[in-house]
């Protein structure tokens, strides 16, 4: 008889994420209590919050706890159905963790159309990333046409659609991005203006002559080091949007240096969760699908193949070793 | 014959200012040209930002030259006119310098009304500091009553406005100050909530106590290990004003630890200088002006004596020894 696969919780990391934090774990698959479905999960989204999540520290979100399923969004198929709004085949998005099946009330699942877009592309572009990419750009960084919009971990699944929305307003996009492939291709494929190799070393020299005139607005998704660099570059009465910090998830926090461009080119910094305010998803959605299926806001996915793979692919994530938006290919 | 005497900047400071960075002049008395009036200063305002106008360092107003005279607020009377809104004997304030007289273009000067209010209040709550105060907390923060707003250099010409306004518009207001007699003052006569004593050792512990319920609005003068610790202490969806960051006005920058909160705790942090947007000076004197003839917002000053004592007496300021507002008076 098919079990449910799951991976747990089994320890909290020190520092870096190790396989030994997870367990995967077999128990029976669940039935459907009353206005729940079944959902057979066909791809599990892996996204760098996770790791805030294994931390006891306190955050925005709930810590998982030691022995529960991993968090996640996920995407698969109805199975089962004593919700009315679901029938038996439908196409779901949800946040049902890391495992092969799983029952939820139906008022926490959406339902999506997978036959113009791949389901895959709604953990993405159109899911939580390219939301994120959205608000963040659009809702706080705001850039205005001729602008310069600087982001960083360019090729991933956010910073891939923060460089294209910027040029689709007019801005001038430049990526920051890990090796000469990732750049390759947040230029020639992306087709962002400029992108800087920060594995290079010449961050500092690099950052100038791709930015000639400052920075206007930053979609900060590392920090640490880099982030501290770029605000060297930041014009007066520019924004950052924070939307993550994943340099600093596994260690201690970079000791910033140059905070003070903030009081002396009056920057507007601000830390957002796209979960904050769903009101923005609609619009954010709808801008986001309408460039998807007219191409010009394009995505690129790396896949690992089965459950068992989830926790190596997401501890390559932390280490930027995606490339594209990273996912598990379930079923 | 009586001469101008005026301070200038006789070489930039390598770290802590020295009074031998200044270097007392005389020269004679300038003559009014066309639509231009002579003022004998009768007050200086001596303020932080003039630390950056002695360095080189690019920053968001031009350095002072080395030979050039010393910038800064002043108040006095005018002695010769040839403006047509200006008559001698009216009371004016201008930026016209660390000198005891100056020739300005009476579009350079405002007239103010020294009949009910001392001279010297509009170079400090009803002028630059008070507008200073106001704009951060009232346009920046925006405290929601029953918020918890924390204001560093509480008994400072900022500071004390801003805790004062805080408790006005409903808020609970606390203070950092240097040492105890000055926390005494922020508690005793300016009725803020609480003060911190951050001389006193147990910052930390001091500041849980002070904000039970964590802190909405920041209001940063200071910088430096008090702003890293401060950020600890941040609610979601707080705001920081960044105003001054007195403490690396003189050192190496501060390795800030904490930037982390803008993510976790979604802050919007903003740096601002009073000038840069003209049109909220009026409705911040309004306001101001109301208050201060009520005596629900009460100010303190610190005079130093004569045009000589500017320069000791501006060390002194850096370094916290100033008690409310610094000014010098000039005859």
């Amino acid at each position: 008889m098919e079990k449910n696969q799951k991976i747990v919780l089994a320890n909290r990391p020190a520092a870096w994420v190790e396989e030994s934090n997870f367990r995967l774990e077999e128990s029976p698959i669940p039935e459907p209590g009353a206005n729940q479905v079944l959902v057979r999960n066909r791809w599990l989204s892996l996204d760098p919050y996770m790791r805030g999540r294994m931390s006891e520290a306190k955050s925005y979100a709930k810590s998982v706890e030691i022995g529960e399923v991993m968090v996640g969004g996920t995407a698969g198929e109805v199975v089962k159905s004593n919700h009315p709004k679901f029938a038996v085949g439908d196409t779901v998005v949800g946040a049902m963790g890391w495992q092969t099946w799983a029952v939820a009330d139906g008022a926490a699942l959406q339902k999506v159309d997978a036959s113009a877009v791949p389901l895959s592309a709604y953990l993405g572009v159109l899911g939580m990333p390219g939301v994120t990419a959205w608000v963040g750009l659009m809702d706080i960084c705001a850039p205005k046409a001729g602008e310069t919009v600087v982001v960083t971990a360019a090729s991933g699944a956010v910073g891939s659609v923060v460089g294209q929305l910027a040029k689709i307003h007019g801005a001038r996009a430049v990526g920051i991005a890990g090796g000469a492939e990732k750049c390759r291709y947040v230029v020639e494929e992306l087709g962002f203006d400029a992108c800087i190799d920060y594995k290079a070393g010449n961050l500092r020299g690099d950052l100038k002559e791709a930015t000639p005139k400052g920075i206007d607005c930053l979609f900060e998704n590392v920090g640490g080091e880099i982030f501290d660099t770029l605000l060297t570059r930041m014009n007066p009465f520019s924004r950052i949007a924070v939307c993550g910090l994943i340099a600093q998830y596994n260690s201690a926090p970079y000791p910033m240096q140059n905070i003070g461009a903030v009081l002396i080119n009056r920057i507007r910094m601000q830390g957002f969760i796209v979960s904050d305010d769903l009101s923005r998803w609609p619009p954010a959605l709808k801008e986001l699908a309408g460039h998807v299926a007219s191409g010009r806001i394009k995505y690129r996915e790396s896949v690992a193949d089965g459950l068992a793979a989830a926790p190596a692919a997401f501890i390559s994530l932390l280490k930027g070793g995606n490339f594209g938006k990273q996912l598990v290919k379930l079923t």
